[in-house]
């Protein structure tokens, strides 16, 4: 069946705003975050820099769509896993996958929790990363249904995403000074945090 | 008895170096990271910039000085109260004046852990986030030593930091959109997540 012209037309309008997120994503990846502009995202996509203004508007435009983008896949990477089947196992797999992604796209994250803080506030990020939090507060909610954690869902899950973005944060920060001084594997500590966690919520 | 030149020499550099600080502080406070200049610092304290090149060489110096010295103040407000007498009062009220400290100086806070993450790694003011985490350690280790806390201290006081450190950055960036649509207070969020902590690592 051939679709109707207009659904035709928003299919390639979305992809021309793929395209050119791909390219700002790059940009970004590659130099941080002070090198996006809409110049050289424009220069990595081949397209003039109006194709950016007319899809984007300007710069903050691009950055809430990036960041907003960036919310969907770690929102994706952190949903992973059977809630119902073994909720505090999804809880362990979820909140590594968060790590994961912060340490392999840490432009990418920084850009999440503070490129965009300068924004109106909720931003439209603050809306996503509200998504993602949902994935934790569900499993927590079936964990408190089978009686296996003793708390209330949202609040734990707030709780929990405290400990993980202060736990990359740091890490992405060289702040562990102390921790290596010791000799402790920042992974190993990041699993030894949701036991006490999962601990502490029974 | 009258101090040596040498010793009455460096005072009055130190008193300079402080009151240039002091500038440096007002202007972030006040503006943001992004208002620290060299020229907008020395047009605060009242002197040419080539005062603030003799003490602190560059832009990035008078940064790290403005780290190292809000790191030291936030050691002295986690610091307070008797670790022998009551380590996990102690440990509550530590973890409270953290975040009451951040909330009132929100820019220092972000300068401290996000705004010299481009220079050397671990930075001074890695070294001086140490000594902070220091107080955490030294309180956990006590509680352990009374029997109150089952944990190795240093893995434990990471494990604090990091849901601390998260829940602060989470709060100062906006990003608490769900916590507060379920009518839920952050202090109260806060207090909540230090039981949580205290329970895991028992």
């Amino acid at each position: 069946m051939t679709p109707p012209p207009a659904a035709r037309h928003r299919t390639a309008s979305e992809q021309v705003g793929s395209a050119l997120l791909d390219a700002a994503q790059a940009v970004l990846d590659r130099e941080g975050l002070s090198a996006v502009s809409v110049r050289a995202v424009a220069s990595e996509a081949g397209v003039a820099p109006m194709g950016v203004y007319n899809r984007f508007q300007n710069k903050d435009g691009l950055l809430i769509a990036l960041a907003t983008r960036a919310f969907g896949a770690l929102k994706d990477a952190v949903g992973t896993g059977d809630p119902v089947e073994d909720p505090l196992g999804r809880f362990r797999e979820g909140c590594r996958a968060y790590r994961t992604f912060a340490l392999r796209y840490p432009q990418q994250y920084r850009l999440m929790f503070t490129g965009v803080e300068s924004l109106a506030s909720p931003s439209p990020a603050a809306e996503h990363g509200s998504a993602t939090l949902q994935v934790l507060v569900d499993t927590i909610d079936v964990a408190v249904q089978q009686g296996i954690l003793r708390t209330e869902p949202v609040q734990a899950a707030q709780v929990v995403w405290n400990a993980i973005h202060g736990a990359v944060s740091l890490e992405l920060a060289n702040l562990h000074v102390t921790l290596k001084r010791h000799g402790f594997d920042p992974a190993e500590t990041y699993d030894r945090m949701l036991e006490v966690l999962i601990d502490g919520l029974r």
